[in-house]
């Protein structure tokens, strides 16, 4: 784990928050994910020349640890740093620390290289992964996996893909999928609870127009906790599953 | 108009685009807003202290003209100026700059003040605006009214308004109202034409939960361009208002 790390400073907008007046989780990641691009680029993998390689970033995973979410106006330091690859995945560690330098939230990233024509998985090649100075492995990293459904109830919430979902590769941003999971969880239970951790797989991608279905079961933990299983299925397929531990808030 | 200005550098991120590689319309607007609010802090006026008196800034109405909507990775410059204020409604321009400081946006923005508790405009406390040394009008600032749906044939689009439409506030924030107006035209309509202007008049507040309808026809304006009208309605009150003139992409 011994790859080349960058730090960024952020400070966290209204428009960026919740009604908790928390940094909202999509926000989060996707400061986290731009942090990352400009330590691309700085070690010469700019988006431009990852365009002319036909070549795109896509996120396979997140396992996220939340110790608190960082707040309103709060001054975070996010640090990420390169840390292992193998054949067809990279591994990347996102960190937030508030002002004491104290670890807010941790997050260990599986991203793969997309061939943008044929929309397939494709090697990662030696001079784009070598800058990063990062540790090569010859197996994969384990995973977590999220939780399955429950037995319990199902609540399901139909999304329309819109416009404003798809980002200028022509992708639905990896952060609306976090949107459609949030936004399925009723307001009151959002409010009582806060998020421990989170697992999210990304399976299929979805497109403009679709219409997904957030899929999600709750269910009680031993300690008090609350498990939330999700599924983003699109037209019986699963496109994405995450599973989140809750606690109560105070 | 000889109020106080404000200018700050913002790079436009990947996150903030959208498909045509430009910034998202509530990206540009939730930026803009952000800025008023450091000079707003900078003059004493921060949000802790509104928030003590009860009172929160509302937006009653943009009028922005586009001559090119900054695009990724673009670092751009936003002016704000508090322009002039009456007992209810104070005036507020925005402008974004290139890095060659040609003007790409520009928006006069409408501000009220809001009792949080009865949620009623109030008159605006001399305390609060003179340290912006904004002119003061006897008369309303005379702002044009967005066009009303034409004859033709209307869209209508539902959308839920989700958990991560309210901001710390718990108000929908008036960006979202936006993401209703864009993602309700059709994305090949979109890629060919480019926003040349747009008004945009908030009306009444809509709550988490709610279903409201967007509303639209598009028109052929004389000069080849297109007029697209819009209305926000919940449950058979008009929310919102806008108008959209379109100029075809190059």
């Amino acid at each position: 784990m011994s790859g080349l790390k960058y730090r960024a400073i952020h400070e966290v907008k209204e428009y960026e928050c919740d009604a908790t007046g928390e940094m909202a989780l999509p926000s989060l990641v996707n400061v986290m994910v731009h942090i990352s691009g400009i330590q691309s680029a700085i070690l010469g993998n700019t988006k431009e020349q990852m365009r002319e390689r036909g070549l795109s970033w896509i996120i396979i995973q997140y396992q996220m640890e939340v110790n608190r979410m960082p707040v309103l106006d709060e001054q975070i330091t996010i640090e990420t740093q390169a840390l292992s690859y193998n054949r067809f995945f990279t591994y990347r560690s996102f960190r937030a620390y508030d002002e004491q330098d104290k670890l807010l939230v941790e997050v260990i990233t599986t991203f793969s290289l997309m061939n943008m024509d044929t929309r397939k998985l494709v090697q990662v090649p030696k001079d784009i992964i070598e800058p990063y100075q990062a540790e090569e492995l010859r197996t994969l990293m384990r995973q977590p996996k999220p939780a399955v459904l429950s037995e319990g109830e199902v609540v399901a919430q139909p999304f329309r893909v819109r416009y404003l979902d798809i980002d200028a590769n022509r992708h639905v941003n990896n952060a609306r999928y976090l949107d459609w999971i949030i936004n399925t969880l009723e307001v009151d239970f959002i409010l009582a609870h806060q998020m421990e951790s989170l697992t999210i797989k990304y399976e299929k991608e979805v497109d403009y127009g679709h219409i997904i279905e957030s899929r999600m079961t709750i269910s009680e933990l031993e300690d008090g906790k609350k498990l939330s299983a999700h599924q983003i299925v699109n037209g019986g397929t699963v496109a994405c599953s995450a599973s989140i531990v809750w606690t109560r808030r105070n």
